[in-house]
């Protein structure tokens, strides 16, 4: 099988490090040994200073919505270009914490950020480079902030309104209604059960993938 | 006169800082006194950090085109946003060291980064956000480098090979031949003459804004 790109996305709180976890796993038990991992933003040590701009800021200064914006595909197209496109040419396979859906779901969905710049900078910063898999793991605002806060001090996405997450989840919602690349995994319920809903819908990817 | 946005231009050695007092001593002999100055990239804290980014870069890591070009756009955008339009509402002028027409010839056309892409960054982010008039300082290369040589170390731009600088001037002179608010200022001159050719010019533009 050729390499892939399987990405997993989701609100804080999500269990998105867990889940990597299972993936991993769960590749491994398909014969995979020759993983990468990436998360965004940051993965290399450009887009990791772009990342503590984004996740930090700067004191007494408000981040335009499209600064923001900008420095994310900054630093995404620094790792698509630098370590992700060239490990999947080498054969290897590689497991993104987030890629570009966070960025259609937070910044398209929980900022507003204007659709058609949104969707230019897709296509003109990516081309046509998308993961071969998302799974999704969906939760409540509320269940994800209360895990974000219960891991510490919350950066300045995560101190976003309720309602500014409950946008950003509408948005991944209705991106992975309409994209059979993206696979919703129920992340509220009790961590063995997410584990395995996990694995078997990778698994059976993969079998599709074979077949 | 309603408040205006003036941009000085040019290659590396060009003369922008010697332009710069020019232009402020004649905004200032047409009675213009609050007057803001901007640089490019930079000009805010975020845009700053920006700055160093693009023009450091980081040891081993090599900065991909686009990832430069969308931190260019991420500082650019910041500034705009947070500097250079409430300056302009509140009646300021706004004298800035190089804006998005260093884009275009740099990245644009010594660079060669994709034309599309160049024309829907600017287009998409900044809106139809554009200088009142831009004074384009033309150097050759040769002579802007020995002058920025002369002032001390090199960036990460300014060591890029000749070609690089000759592909950048030739998109600065393309730019400028059609585009009526670009004023091209031949900067090969001797200072004296350069400072008065620049007044002049400005004056000229002055009194046709007012006309």
């Amino acid at each position: 099988m050729d390499s892939k790109f399987i990405v997993i996305e989701g609100l804080e709180g999500a269990g998105k490090t867990t889940a990597r976890e299972a993936i991993v796993a769960t590749l491994q038990a398909h014969g995979i040994e020759d993983i990468v991992f990436t998360r965004e933003p940051g993965g290399t040590p450009l887009a990791e200073q772009l990342r503590i701009l984004v996740k930090q800021g700067i004191e007494g200064e408000q981040v335009t919505d499209k600064a923001e914006l900008l420095m994310l595909y900054a630093a995404r197209v620094q790792l698509v270009e630098t370590v992700i496109k060239p490990a999947l040419a080498r054969g290897a396979w590689v497991v993104g914490d987030r890629h570009d859906l966070s960025s259609q779901a937070y910044q398209g969905g929980g900022r507003g950020v204007d659709a058609e710049l949104m969707r230019t900078l897709r296509d003109t910063v990516l081309g046509d480079f998308r993961p071969d898999l998302t799974l999704y793991l969906d939760v409540t605002p509320e269940t994800g902030l209360q895990r974000a806060r219960a891991r510490g001090v919350l950066d300045r996405i995560e101190q976003e309104s309720l309602r500014f997450f409950e946008r950003t989840r509408d948005r991944y919602l209705a991106l992975a209604a309409e994209d059979a690349t993206i696979r919703t995994i129920d992340a509220t319920q009790p961590l063995e059960q997410v584990t395995t809903a996990l694995q078997s819908t990778l698994s059976a990817w993969l079998a599709e993938q074979r077949a």
